[in-house]
């Protein structure tokens, strides 16, 4: 049966707000469908605001733009019918004003024709503030088809229980055998559904076995692209009725792909077919791709071209500088580097060998004088006072100031070079190295650091490899070391995962194995820098729990270890 | 019949996640309760681990021990029951890990009898993040009485619909309705409610309304104190079946009050018997008494003691180091004076008039050769470039790294001073004056904080004259006035007011007789920047619609005018 109707799927990147440009893009992918004979055109949930609106959804004329935005593409749905996701108003007097619909455009109008049951309200996700859920199952039909259409999480009705106490179901309707009920003989399902490193195995896990336990064709449409801290991978797929992937669109791309039923009749695709060859492990190369496509959509989407990276010749640095080179280009990329009198020698060589292996300007604007000058207007207040963590956060804070001056004198957006374990324990300083408008690598903790290191240099040497051999130093006393105040990562970065990513508390991390004092060392500085993380920029995210709006803790409160 | 009853109102104020402290808060006023022979005595919502919680809620181990708590707390009742908030686990295999629960703690035992209907998930709320929706409506049957016991938004299931779009009617639900059906003779709702300046009598309405239209005395006990940036006011109620409020608790302490059936043979009480008598309005007097709240608690909870202000000369800093003396004692204020090159006489002496009249210390630290060290280091990279505002906002972040080094060196936080017509259009350097740990009047309009600055000088002068009279200046280039770049404060802040606290729209503040280019240039420069909103420390909430949490814009967006 399905075999008949010739189905597009519309992977997309939409800016959020921008329902003209959205709404173009849409109207561009429905007439290059049409050329092609294309019966059905599916596009992702939201798309016409792009995905997440937030709080622009509250307001009434953007709702109502947003809506006459798809009642002008429905004109061009003619001899082409559309699934495109879209709020849609409420009429009832109860009730939230919106629902989050999936419209379907045919002969020239459009029709809110499902809307979203099951809305998401961990981690970054907060739909219950908008949207009101669905409680009225209906089957879509169209040419003599019977489609079960869902949107993102009503497909994800039974994951599973994790032991993070985060856990999903507050869903009581399974809205995928509801529709069941009513007799499909195809599925579609519209999503915006945000990378993270383990997600699109989870993904393709859970939608697959949806396909094969209602024995159903599935079309999965994702939304690609970045949106702030938010990075979307994309991978729609087309899965036959024995749960076998027959199609996975490639990963942070835009692609029109057309098919019709023959595509069952070949052999099921490799999973991951589209991940590059080699010995690189599948979430460093995935890290890399997201981190890519959020730099380079961070700045696209805010009409900005040029970035400006500190270097110390430290690995964090080097890697957010390589990482911009290769999102923006390297003409787009400038280095400052500001030595001081503790800098090491190979602080300035190694920069200046990152600087020449990836093509990016630099300068060098020592800080030794400004330091001197701040010394010297303090000496009165500081008197008697010994020098302490005050003058190692002024020498972070004079730079600061001088990539914010670099950053307003030529239009460059300054990038935040924290990474997720120091993020974590609050091992930096505030308005100092923790400053930048995008924070690239705040939610890959330190490890993952080298491992992405090692993969950015698999053709050639990018990031120096002195920069890598060398012991992680913020330089802002004489032979400091990381290790001075901290664990080495190797010991750190196990304990913040169990914390942070899975949620685990004191005791269960303890019970693991790990050392009791050292545990409780970890967590208390996590738990004390709420303060800090509260102030930094926006975190690509690219793990399952990264700092920013998907970890909600409060800044003046009593921690214990439990 | 409710007079047979003897009730105490335990008005508290609670420290997120301090479960020990609030526990023996608990203990103690049910201690002293039974000592005047109370049969009830009513808590607050989430007593236990005071509102709001937030992802402390997702830790399992917390959970437990909140529970824990709770039933430690009921060993205390035995010849006394009591109602406290706290959350309660639903053992149901689907829907959210957690109720937010009313519970019954009597003869000795700890019962979640009462689990909240309608969970908020507007402005800075988000409870369906945590909790299962109550669908089973049960009344509290003790000592003869019917008791309808709601939790907090279970009362307001009919608020209007207001024009901000904004509305909460998520709900098919009227817990009272409900309640109503199963006869009760006497209503408590346990509540959360944070203040703003019109909150106090909206909330009276309602809960007023409610009272008369089920003919039933309410009791409504509310949390006092600050958290962060959420602000209890208290003013817990006892109201008769008429709705006239026969005792309102104070606003803003702590309380324990005790009656019994003879307080509705009294005349009801005046509704605001408790504000101070005088001239003054009453939202700029509550506004005044919250921001002492708030900053008074974040400093105790967080055990911090002493805060450092920059002393400009000008309203802002001058109001907000008069709070922080008034609230923490002037003896552990510190203001710092950093006069420039562009710096007029009198922003020195109107800042030393400041500290003369508050009795905080002070120390002056000219910046004039730490800005000239900077010019000397950026010589190279800027050749050829004429100052522009670059030069301007180094300045801002020298004095922004000047009083963090002085935070940093003696342990004083670093108060925040822009006010919220500086922070809607982004008038104010990030890192620079945009620093700090809590933000104390970034709610608080311009316009507004002249009126504040009237009645901090009602009995004597706080605030000098000159410093009220003089043309605002951020004093960052010669002759400077904020008047070069923004609208006059009484033309910009009503259109802000009306963007940002009523959310109408850029066409419905035009219809209401604005200036449309002005308007367009106030809306797009509020939208212009949300980055910057992003870093800046947590504000004290006055109003309905606060920078922070309870607003979500998205940050890399496309924004029109509608």
């Amino acid at each position: 049966m399905p075999g008949e109707l010739i189905v597009a799927l519309a992977q997309q990147n939409y800016k959020i707000g921008d329902l003209e440009g959205n709404s173009s893009k849409i109207v561009g992918a429905i007439e290059d469908a049409k050329a092609q004979n294309v019966d059905l055109i599916i596009f992702s949930e939201l798309a016409i605001t792009g995905y997440p609106p937030l709080d622009l959804l509250t307001q009434e004329n953007f709702v109502k733009a947003a809506v006459d935005a798809i009642s002008g593409i429905a004109k061009h749905c003619n001899g082409i019918a559309a699934i495109v996701g879209a709020p849609s108003i409420n009429y009832n007097t109860k009730g939230k004003p919106l629902f989050n619909s999936a419209w379907f455009l045919n002969d020239g109008q459009a029709t809110p024709v499902v809307h979203k049951t099951l809305l998401p309200t961990y981690d970054v996700f907060d739909e219950y503030r908008y949207f009101q859920p669905n409680k009225d199952f209906n089957i879509l039909s169209f040419k003599g088809h019977r489609i079960a259409v869902t949107i993102c999480e009503d497909i994800w009705d039974d994951r599973p229980v994790d032991k993070s106490f985060d856990r999903n179901h507050l869903y009581t309707l399974s809205p995928m055998q509801k529709l069941a009920a009513l007799k499909p003989d195809m599925a579609v399902n519209i999503a915006a559904s945000p990378f993270s490193y383990t997600q699109h195995e989870t993904r393709r896990q859970v939608l697959c076995k949806k396909a094969a336990a209602y024995n159903m064709p599935l079309y999965y449409v994702n939304q690609t692209g970045a949106n702030c801290e938010l990075i979307f991978d994309g991978g729609s797929m087309v899965i036959d009725n024995k749960g076998r992937v027959a199609r996975r669109l490639e990963f942070f791309k835009e692609q029109l792909f057309i098919t019709d039923g023959s595509i069952f009749e070949k052999a099921p695709e490799e999973a991951d077919a589209d991940l590059p060859e080699g010995p690189w492990p599948k979430d460093i190369v995935l890290i890399h791709k997201a981190l890519i496509c959020g730099l380079r959509d961070y700045f696209q989407k805010s009409r900005l071209k040029k970035a400006v990276v500190g270097l110390s010749g430290g690995l964090d640095s080097a890697i957010v500088a390589a990482l911009a080179a290769e999102a923006l280009g390297s003409d787009n990329v400038h280095g400052l580097l500001m030595p001081s009198q503790y800098s090491s020698d190979h602080s300035i060589s190694d920069a200046e060998a990152l600087v020449a292996n990836t093509g990016i300007s630099s300068d060098i604007v020592p800080i030794k004088d400004i330091f001197k000058s701040f010394e010297a207007a303090l000496e009165g207040c500081f008197k008697g006072r010994k020098a302490d963590l005050t003058e190692e956060n002024i020498q972070a804070r004079i730079r600061g100031t001088l990539l914010m001056a670099y950053s307003n004198k030529f239009g460059h957006i300054l990038l935040n070079t924290s990474n997720k374990s120091e993020a974590a324990v609050g091992y930096g300083t505030l308005y100092g190295d923790m400053a930048g408008g995008l924070s690239v690598v705040g939610d890959v903790y330190k490890s993952d650091l080298y491992r992405l290191a090692a993969y950015l240099n698999r053709d050639r040497e990018v990031i120096p490899q002195n920069t890598i051999t060398k012991a992680p130093s913020a330089e802002l006393r004489p032979d400091q070391k990381d290790s001075d105040s901290l664990p080495e990562y190797h010991i750190l970065d196990p304990i913040l995962f169990r914390y942070i990513d899975q949620n685990l508390s004191f005791s269960e991390i303890v019970e693991q194995g790990f050392d009791k004092d050292l545990v409780a060392r970890v967590l208390t500085m996590v738990n004390r820098n709420e303060h800090k993380r509260f102030q930094t920029p926006p975190v690509l995210r690219v793990s399952t729990k990264a700092f920013g709006p998907g970890r909600r803790m409060p800044l003046v409160a009593e921690y214990r270890l439990y």
